[in-house]
């Protein structure tokens, strides 16, 4: 029953990717907390690099000086 | 003064049905918990069925299943 | 599938209030998007009174303003 | 490395706002608890007014009556 | 620069197998979309029993049904 | 009506400081994007320190290596 949100910058994750993390997720909580796959829920979020800051910063600016 | 975050696929609810859900949350949170509806917050996520992930798999996947 | 996150203050609510949100939320789901209960999840969460701001004030403030 | 969710209604926020919440908020945590800005992560989440509710109902409708 | 928020049930997850899931989701980003360790933050949530619903019932009330 | 979430680790964030974060958001989100700080929602969650990560490590372990 457990709940997983991850939430990266929208910059190009496949969907083949998107479902690689969903499958990985559900299986590192089987496998460590012996959680059930049938009702675990991963919401994966994709936020526009405007939205999204770190060190004061928004991506589209870090991005732009190669970071 | 209570926040209610309901995230969904995105798969067609209309804007009367979202109208509804935050109508019947905003209810439900005043008759139980006598919350003041003027400052209760409803957010409503339209998840992508890439971004769903459930049993491991996206939603898309086993929408083509026809579950 | 859905997923529903209800934060409130940690202001008393009893565990059969609790119930009552997780049960009429559910309900409300089925009812106008015919969501599947098995797979609806819903979590509630109690915030100190100190962490939760309104109006730019902590609550526990106002309360001792009656508010 | 505090994580800041930001959600407001998607309402024509322009990316020097969102940028100028993004560095207030990562100064406001340096300043008040010291944190480190290189590992503070905010994340401003855009929301359509039909899908966010107040006093139990939807902000394209309180719009429409001038609120 | 992912944020990925776990949410268990409060049920006595050690802090080696929280430590387990971190480094495990940490890995996992890294090696399907190359992101970078040193600023993927995780946070855990642990939630009481009579805060978490599932079918539209306490998970209290299903342990004590043995579900 | 913005709804604001800060998450830090639990590490002895005075009520008082957690007065300044909520008044100092509430004001940027004021000046910033003319927000009505009356309908301005913020939610502090403290996170235990095993319940973080970074880089892959609880936080607690990095704070013994005084990181």
């Amino acid at each position: 029953m457990p709940y997983v949100n991850i939430k990266i910058t929208k910059e190009g994750a496949t969907a083949e990717q998107k479902g690689e993390l969903i499958a990985g997720v559900t299986e590192l909580l089987e496998r460590v907390l012996n959680k059930n796959p049938a009702t675990t829920v991963v919401v994966i979020d994709e936020v526009e690099t405007d939205n999204w800051g770190i060190a004061g910063e928004q991506v589209t600016h870090r991005r732009k000086k190669g970071m």
